[in-house]
């Protein structure tokens, strides 16, 4: 069991022992640093899901074999330019960027992750690319401003830097394990990985199987189950980095368990943030279903709810519209019980046995106006249960879309 | 084959012989008509297709019933009230309803087609829909008026009235069939029914099955096809009834296919003039897949790019931005060759061998700026093709629906 998940404020990616972190400018992005780079004091084993796209970058494809080796040292990422839909030259570049970053950091190119994220269809450009790791390699550091730097640069239409660290204890574990992250996202997000980037690190000591059913169970709940738009991306990859420095996270199958709850909160911190920020985003939306008769069903009702435009036009307008989001459930082909469905904004049960309850539409509507909102949906038919992040989908989910040119 | 399909100009649904239309307001909607009855002078088949939601409407129940026996002669809607998720109490309004449009007809109302369309939750009023249809049977009548007087009153946050007719020749029928057609429907569309009710007439001599097989079939590619929102509403539904006056549809099989192209192309008109129509809509946009390797992945794909936020989106601000088509074609789990995908808008190429193609941005960005959009996505693995229609995603679609409250 979890003893101590003890947030360690203001942290990120080289919160635990042997991690460092920089940033560079290579002229992706109009402006600031748009190159990081993570790396670790030794070799160390690594963990990574990627999106389902079946279009997909280079890096992902050369990501995912470093993944499957289990072994890297570092981590290089560049934001303003995704490389996808590039062909033979985007997975050249691709290459060059993972060989100038392994020469940066004094390392094999195949222990290198890389990441791309931006507009799809430009190619890397490789020289530019050169000069912001030149950069990001004499920055890199251990500390608050290294953490803030790398989160600051791997943005795209975020609005804020996203990043986490904790102190964890488990009565299975010898001693303290420290997990940090920083991430990306806020558009074309979706589940199964989406236009976000996310670099997770520990000081934990844990083998790459370990490690990989410790990163996939703890996204299922969190990473791959954000919405902002329904859009899964072609980039997107989550990665966990062990410096394995530290206290073995997987000695027994309990204290593997506990690592893995470890990661899920953190995980968690990170959805909830990309939800947060979803472009346009008001509110943070958690949407529960209840009462469902598999975790498939949940699944799906859940996600349905929350990607549905009329549901989040109407948290925008602070609407207490529960029949849209009945219409949403109804619509997921999750089984139902149209007697017996209820539907709850935050606290206030606005549906039940399928149809208007008595309720007090002006606190409805004063509880819409929460940074954070929870709708919760029981389907009146079983015991599972599901919950999804998502956003509200306002004027600015427009804007930000309709004029970021290619 | 069809040999004649003559479009009868600013007529709908009481073109064909046999059918009379009327109008009347019952107080639903803030102003103007709100109830429509349509009649035919004689014992007519009828055939219907239905919302798949499982959260539907008492007149859905109702109305499918009454489609599954295959007779009727006549139709009530009403705009302004959905009661959806009104329970039992709902059940019962739309017997009412049902009842009182039968008196007005002097038919059963076992005869008789319930519709009803707006706020999801709210009881039909029957005292107040008892008014409107009094007005509306004492208003019945053929032409031009009556047709123009039934679409207006059963939109709801359409702009534009939405009808057609057409007298159609084939080489396998022994005279001419008209049909005619009245529809409304802007949002919460999506496949398989969305807030989309539509009323076809034809006098047509045909049986129930005949007049069945021939709307499932017309609906597949047309108004089964149509997507604004991706929201898949509670209460629509498809109604064609045959007033039986006229010449016989079904006497061959040969007979059957043609009417069921004729209905196929009023289907369209109806189709794509929900689309054009869209909540905020400035484009009507259809998206084809082609070199698919089956009908279902050319269905899965093309409504995976005519429901991404990110490429309607996109098409509001007139960006050629292909790398969102692709990424939309890719996440729709249908199979693709990533080497030979191609994009083209219009007739521009502008992604081939899936990655950027040599196009003219300023060229292509002038054609984004039509009324009609078509996209073309070819998957370079197949030869399944399959054509969605949806429209562009606007602020104003955000403010129609922020703003509708409940």
């Amino acid at each position: 069991m979890l003893t101590q998940f003890e947030t360690i404020r203001d942290r990120g990616v080289t919160a635990p022992a042997g991690f460092r972190a920089g940033s560079g400018r290579a002229g992706l992005k109009s402006q600031g640093d748009d190159i990081i780079l993570v790396a670790i004091d030794r070799p160390g084993t690594v963990a990574g899901i990627f999106t389902t796209n079946r279009i997909h970058a280079a890096s992902v494809d050369f990501s995912s074999q470093v993944a499957d080796r289990g072994f890297a040292m570092g981590v290089v990422a560049n934001a303003g330019c995704a490389n996808a839909c590039t062909g033979i030259d985007g997975a050249a570049a691709n290459v060059s960027m993972a060989r100038s970053a392994a020469a940066a950091l004094g390392i094999r190119e195949d222990a290198v992750i890389t990441a791309s994220t931006g507009v799809i269809g430009q190619l890397l450009p490789v020289p530019l690319v050169e000069i912001g790791i030149a950069e990001a390699a004499g920055r890199l550091g251990a500390g608050q401003q290294s953490d803030e730097a790398v989160a600051r640069a791997i943005l795209t239409t975020d609005l804020r830097t996203k990043m986490t660290a904790a102190e964890c204890r488990a009565d299975t574990w010898e001693g303290p394990i420290t997990i940090g992250a920083v991430c990306k996202g806020s558009g074309m997000i979706a589940p199964n990985m989406a236009t976000m980037l996310a670099f997770i690190s520990t000081d934990a000591q844990i083998s790459p199987a370990g490690l990989r059913r410790a990163l996939v169970g703890a996204a299922k709940s969190t990473l791959n189950s954000v919405t902002v738009d329904g859009d899964t991306s072609t980039n997107d990859m989550a990665i966990i980095l062990a410096s394995n420095a530290g206290t073995r996270a997987d000695a027994t199958e309990e204290a593997l368990e506990d690592f893995t709850d470890a990661l899920t909160r953190v995980c968690d911190t990170l959805a909830r943030s990309i939800a947060r920020d979803g472009e346009g985003a008001n509110h943070l939306v958690s949407v529960r279903v209840v009462g469902a008769a598999s975790d498939a069903d949940a699944r799906r009702c859940a996600r349905s709810i929350a990607e549905s435009p009329l549901v989040k036009t109407a948290l925008f307008g602070r609407d207490p519209n529960w029949g849209r989001i009945l219409a949403a459930a109804g619509r997921s082909g999750a089984a139902l019980d149209p007697e017996r469905v209820e539907v709850h904004i935050g606290t206030n049960c606005v549906c039940a046995r399928g149809t208007v309850a008595t309720f007090d539409a002006d606190e409805v509507r004063k509880f819409l106006q929460s940074d954070e909102v929870e709708l919760t949906v029981d389907l009146g038919v079983g015991a599972a249960a599901c919950r999804f992040f998502t956003c509200d989908l306002s004027y600015d989910y427009i804007r930000i879309n309709a004029e970021y040119h290619t």
